[in-house]
């Protein structure tokens, strides 16, 4: 058995990030870039107004002046001259700001006569001009490869006039899951069968983490369908099986692979929910096989498949992000195992956030991990811990899982 | 002007609920559910095995005792006849536990011999076997209305045998950017001209609320085309303009839609950036001026639209999430307006999280926007406040904005 960070930094060095793709600007959202943005100009590309008012030569504009108003400057539409001494020029935010002109007379600051504008306030020079460049500069890098881009980003990214991004293809993950007990929803159920719950689970997850799903037809406990179907995966980034990974003698999917070239790297980790984790590689495909029982295959998916999903994006591929959090419940000693309770959260009156366990945890009860807020880490050999101690939780729903 | 509260509440108030669809459940994850799902099984369907090994009665299984093996059990394939005295049936993870049998005896706890197993370890009446309905039970709600569905869900949904979901429809959201000065990436720029940036940025917040955007074309500041141009949005279930909403002679949102029959609620908040924020309607459709500041714009839509939308989906429709944090600089009286300054998040040695506002936070500044990863919010009237002093922060890259 090895821990679930040697398990982790093993899957990992398995990856690395796609190739980049072109998509256009409006379908990068939370897409990671695999080339940086270079501004394509300079924004603001001149002194702009930060205000409606007149623009005017900050020496004039003094309390009681009045200034002869010799044109407009709208946003769009430059004044094509100058402002002269005793001058001004009617401009509106984002409006150029004309040659002469070294500051901005508020509207709310001036009594617009016939043709004439009075000052009520003496203007500062510089006031209310944005500057050239104040937002950023061509050739500038706006945005570093590597990053996830948020809705913010395509507006950076657009304003500084790309139509296009390059961002690393969605890695395409296979999903098999295999039992002759399970059957797909709303199919019918053979005697004594279930219904399958992991690949539609697991097709979420890699959804939420950026990837692709395929999802691949259910293979039953039988070694001749399970090689037959997991050739179906071949040109995706990752297999990824649920079930027959322990070491029962209805546990197929490694002796059925053997015959397809599949070469286990290790099977085994000191985790709870999941031990028996297959990891490998199937000829050119990574695989990663799952436990069977869901909450099991979920949780695992949490701690492994999500981060090998960033790495494939051009993203690190660290474990989930933990917060600290006070435990709402006596904590037993922990074995060998590191632990994973699902918990719920609730922040007290003053601020701490409460994560408490339920009060069973068998690794078939998806109904209690649907309900959990979180997942309560417990290191291996953790000693008994009374409510109320600090420990680390995986919140689970800004995860999408 | 009003506050950023009551302008919530008044905005929240033109929306309801968008009617519910059916998806397949594989389209269902991060969708509302707008009907509760109600298990079509008993999750497991009978007593089954937690592990493997061999169903025994209890009694019979002290240490040293040897049963004879009778049949075997695996998941999806139930032993038909009964455990009798001094027998076992071989048995594995999921397999259903025959009659007579009341516990199961690990396969480590066992030597199995020619048709025969020798107990080395005494079993306990009922150990390790999960018995019928443990996860859930046929007619119980497993997932409520009104819940953003999880991959943990949607695993839950298809173990409780459904392949359909009832979804809120998405709701669909038109987008208006006006304004002679602004071109698309990648076209011509006009003379005095920028890149928009608006549309782009607010089509991907939409996609992250759970929206579907409508880009229409640019309008330029010409009543005639706004009017042409917002017609596009009927069957919108709002439309959301960006520019002309303020007090300057081009602003035209509102004098061109008044023949189109515009009904305006308010159109000034007391909210920095963005005082100018229309809110009103366009015929059938709710109307959300936002202002043409792409930090503005992006601001109001955190504090508006995001609600909006989770509202049109099914969600309550509360304000942005905050938490607390620590002042990192020290920050200025402020006046009455609610301020929203962009801050970068650091969590210190200790685990607090301190939000450090950027120094200038002019709402043309995109890129320190893109930077940032929160928002303080500063109540109108809030005294200054030295650096360290606890304030309120809207986290931005959770709500994929």
């Amino acid at each position: 058995m090895i821990s679930v960070e040697e398990a982790r930094a093993r899957i990992l060095e398995g990856f690395a990030a796609a190739p980049a793709e072109t998509v256009p600007l409006a379908a990068g959202w939370n897409r990671v870039l695999a080339r940086p943005v270079l501004a394509r100009l300079t924004q603001p590309p001149a002194d702009v107004s930060a205000m409606d008012g007149y623009a005017v030569r900050a020496a004039d504009a003094v309390a009681g002046a009045v200034l002869r108003v010799t044109g407009a400057a709208p946003a769009g539409h430059p004044f094509a001259g100058a402002v002269g001494p005793g001058e001004a020029v009617r401009i509106f935010t984002g409006g150029f700001v004309p040659a002469g002109a070294d500051a901005i007379l508020l509207q709310e600051d001036a009594e617009a006569r016939d043709g004439e504008v009075r000052v009520t306030e003496t203007v500062r020079p510089g006031r209310w001009i944005r500057p050239r460049g104040l937002d950023f500069r061509a050739a500038e890098e706006v945005l570093p490869a590597g990053r996830r881009l948020t809705a913010r980003d395509i507006g950076l990214a657009a304003a500084s006039n790309h139509a296009w991004l390059q961002v690393h293809r969605r890695p395409r993950i296979g999903i098999l899951a295999t039992g002759d007990e399970i059957a797909l929803p709303g199919d019918p159920i053979p005697p004594g069968g279930i219904v399958s719950s992991n690949a539609h689970a697991l097709a979420a997850l890699v959804t939420s983490g950026g990837g692709e799903p395929l999802v691949l037809p259910i293979a039953p406990d039988d070694a001749d369908t399970i090689r037959e179907t997991a050739r179906a995966a071949r040109g995706c980034d990752l297999l990824v099986t649920t079930g027959g990974a322990s070491v029962g003698e209805h546990d197929l999917v490694q002796s059925a692979l053997g015959p397809e070239g599949f070469a286990l790297d290790f099977w085994k980790i000191a985790m709870r929910p999941g031990k028996p984790l297959i990891w490998g590689r199937l000829g050119e495909v990574p695989l990663l096989g799952l436990p069977g029982n869901p909450v099991s295959a979920l949780v695992c998916a949490v701690v492994f498949l999500l981060p090998a999903l960033a790495r494939m994006q051009g993203l690190p591929g660290a474990g989930p992000r933990s917060v600290p959090a006070l435990a709402g419940a006596d904590l037993a000693e922990n074995d060998r195992r590191a632990d994973h309770l699902r918990a719920t959260l609730e922040r007290r009156a003053d601020g701490a956030l409460v994560a408490t366990p339920a009060a069973r945890q068998d690794s078939s009860m998806l109904a209690t991990l649907a309900r959990a807020d979180a997942l309560i880490l417990r290191a291996p050999f953790a000693p008994a811990a009374p409510a109320g101690t600090s420990v680390e939780v995986i919140p689970l729903a800004e995860l999408g899982v």
